[in-house]
């Protein structure tokens, strides 16, 4: 086994090889990363892989909190308290909520069940020892997990606004539904109150639905705080150890990416790649404009010489590959061309690569969501990134490979934003809508200006990131 | 300079090598071939260059024939004589068709001079020393040169026809006509009898238009017969060594050839070409079938394992790159999916690449045909080639290549032939359209059983091709 197979104990030992291969495979894929998970994330890690063993599917406590739930009654105090994730939007989504409501299940001592959705078990290997992650298909709610949504009477949002929760009694409700999707309301938002998470942490099952990467948030909870900096000292690596000590490709999915590396990218010198999510139709040529602004600009790849038509190279010719992804296949067939019809003008040679060009969306269908997943992997072993703002398959990309990558600025009216692009300041996904509610003053606030931690995002003026700040290390 | 850099002598030295950086650099792409020209043939190139030299453009010789023309009178006996070939058809015709003039130059002590149409100075360099081979543009008979065709009066089938040409006499027309197209006629067909070969011996300047390789009929003429024998020894290499000779890409397509070269092939373990020509509209699924028939059958390329999704390769892992043309994405994308979708059953890597889909034949454009020129000369450097029954661009690349590739066979009533495909007897190209008379006893017969060395092609019945036969060795 070669050395960081385990990446600096990320990963507990012991799992059958052969049933996921990716996950003992991956560090022969992926330099080695700069940034150590902290011994006290190692140790809640294992302590919450012995809680899954004890409390996992069909566990005695699993079968009391299930025998509970169907009686209808008002909920006792239970053994083991549950987080029941539900599979919602794209995949890039879908793996940074998984991510959130597993920080959510450690810091609140619950076990986190999976909702399979259509595929989540085709997608990822099981990330604990022993018991599966995946909700069992008895469980009693399971026909109405995807019918959640908004309205729904029993969420935590409408009881609290209609007054059906006594959060000061004694009984309690025998599960919460927790809507943390882009719609959700000044009550749903409460979730992120201390206040709340203590009444909260009373009830023995909470099911949530979410499009949101929302843990910067969860450091802006006080009674979350420590704990949270105990466990991740630098804070811009939140995702990038989680993503990468829950998501291990199914063999189906490793045999995509390794295929794909090993038969366009191994050979080359340096690999780019370049994310292209573009949220209008067809291939607008200012998008292309601002793909070739943005990486000629940055130096990330060479000039093209257009009056000459062989440069020699001085020394070893250098062999840059770039991986381009997008829905169509327009900017890489234009990125080929140019830099097959014109000699670069450092005499380096680039070839460009797509894996796919699936044209749009299908998040129904198997294959095209391990493609989907294969490609935000590959793009995840690559040196330099590029990728687009506003998307979670990016942010998915730049978290697992410890990049920060430059990020497209958001296009409007058609026409390529000055400057291209921006290096960001951190490795961390961006909360797309997060509160701006201060809990105790019960006002607004801006949520990205009360820690130097939580900042901003690069690509969403509203958005929150986790930054590493100078200034608390 | 590194060893073979001048083809084993079929090329002259002392030419201006920035000038021309393939007529240098080739050797460094390309498999030394294991076929010698012979030193007869050498020693004729070396002549012809004289020749050339002496009688090319605005030599004295050159402008006193121009006067002749221009004057209309019949001819004199000029020093030296000429043919002027016209450019017509696709490249690939192109290529093959210059080939066959300039070997009817050679025998015929003629100095061959090239109607550049759009684009040939673009596409190859000079391919003799010191004077050009272009046809200059003040040439007489410039603007008429691209109207002749099949009704032309001057015509030598023509004149024949309407007794215009009296071949016992001494008076001579100052030029002819050769119309060796396909849809040429019987009258036009004498061309390839010996007595007609002796009146347009005494013509100073011959004016050929033709798409067909008719080398193979050349060598059914007696009075060249001995010439060819000692010019060839191995029948088969005729396009081979005067490919290699004559086509030189500028440095523009050179460009394009090294860089693809670089980019996506050169860190291959074998490199297979696949060359689909398809004459009828889309992305045809019999053709799909047909390929993959083909590719499988003859072990060119590893069958996929559709039960596992990884196959662990025994021993070093072997990386096959495929380059695939064709006018259409289609195939290479089905082919490119297959090989990412599956493992191989031997563990092998099949990367798949196609340069451009320029979805149809655009021959009045320069880049396309730059981009025609670099694939044919790509699929001349791989080491397994597949190519569609057919086509010139198939045989210029199988002969530069020095390849017997696997033909497809042409799928009739839109179904894959079964055999899919076999590998020709000889790396030469077909003639399309041979005349089928014997001009002795004046009656039709089946050229293509006159001499073993003169054969029916794989991939067309009538066709003729030369072949290397044992028993004459
Ligand atoms: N294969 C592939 N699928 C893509 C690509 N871009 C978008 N998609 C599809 O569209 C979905 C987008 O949703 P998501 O992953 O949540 O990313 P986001 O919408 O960019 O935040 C993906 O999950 C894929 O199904 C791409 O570059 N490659
Ligand atoms: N770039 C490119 N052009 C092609 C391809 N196939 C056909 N063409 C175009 O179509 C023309 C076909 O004419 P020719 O070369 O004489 O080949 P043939 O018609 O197959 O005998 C080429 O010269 C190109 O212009 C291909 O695979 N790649």
């Amino acid at each position: 086994m070669p050395k960081n197979t385990l990446l600096d104990g990320l990963l507990a030992p012991g799992f059958d090889e052969g049933s996921c291969l990716s996950r003992y495979q991956s560090s022969s894929y992926r330099k080695a990363s700069s940034r150590r998970p902290s011994s006290y994330l190692l140790s809640r890690l294992r302590s919450y892989e012995d809680l899954h063993k004890r409390c996992g599917p069909h566990t005695k406590s699993y079968n009391s909190t299930v025998e509970q739930l169907k009686s209808g009654h008002g909920a006792s105090s239970t053994e083991c308290k549950y987080v029941v994730w539900i599979a919602f939007s794209g995949l890039g989504n879908r793996i940074l909520t998984l991510s959130s409501a597993f920080l959510y299940a450690l810091l609140t001592n619950r076990v986190l069940l999976v909702d399979p959705g259509k595929d989540m078990a085709d997608l990822f290997c099981e990330p604990f020892p022993e018991k599966s992650w995946l909700l069992p298909i008895d469980f009693p709610l399971k026909d109405q997990l995807n019918t959640f949504d908004q309205e729904t009477p029993h969420s935590f949002g409408n009881m609290l606004k209609n007054n059906l929760l006594d959060t000061s009694k004694e009984s309690l409700p025998s599960y919460l539904y927790l809507h943390l999707a882009h719609d959700y309301d000044d009550h749903d938002k409460l979730f992120f109150c201390d206040q709340d998470q203590t009444f909260l942490s009373r009830v023995p099952l909470l099911i949530m639905k979410t499009d949101n990467y929302f843990v910067p948030s969860l450091f802006l909870i006080p009674s979350f705080e420590h704990e949270l900096s105990t466990l991740f000292p630098q804070k811009e690596t939140v995702f990038h150890h989680l993503g990468r000590y829950l998501f291990h490709p199914s063999n189906h999915v490793w045999g995509l990416i390794t295929r794909y590396y090993q038969a366009y990218l191994s050979k080359a010198d340096e690999r780019i790649g370049i994310q292209i999510r573009v949220f209008e139709e067809g291939t607008p040529q200012h998008v292309m404009d601002q793909i070739s602004a943005c990486t000629l600009k940055e130096k990330l790849l060479p000039e093209v010489d257009l009056e000459r038509s062989i440069v020699a190279s001085s020394g070893k010719q250098n062999l840059k590959a770039v991986l381009m992804t997008s829905l169509t296949s327009g900017y890489s067939e234009n990125l080929r061309n140019m830099y097959w019809e014109h000699p670069t003008v450092t005499g380096e040679v680039v070839g460009v690569f797509q894996p796919s060009h699936e044209e749009f969306q299908q998040t129904e269908k198997h294959l095209h969501n391990r493609k989907a997943w294969a490609e935000m992997y590959l793009l995840s072993l690559t040196d330099v990134l590029v990728t687009s703002a506003w998307s979670t398959f990016g942010y998915v990309a730049q978290g697992l490979g410890g990049l920060k990558p430059w990020i497209l600025y958001k296009p409007e009216n058609q026409t390529a934003p000055d400057p291209a692009c921006r290096q960001v300041m951190s490795m961390e996904p961006c909360f797309h809508a997060p509160p701006f509610y201060d809990c105790k003053a019960k006002t607004g606030v801006d949520t990205g200006a009360l820690v130097p931690h939580v900042r901003h995002c690069e690509d969403m003026s509203w958005g929150l990131k986790l930054v590493d700040s100078p200034d608390e290390l």
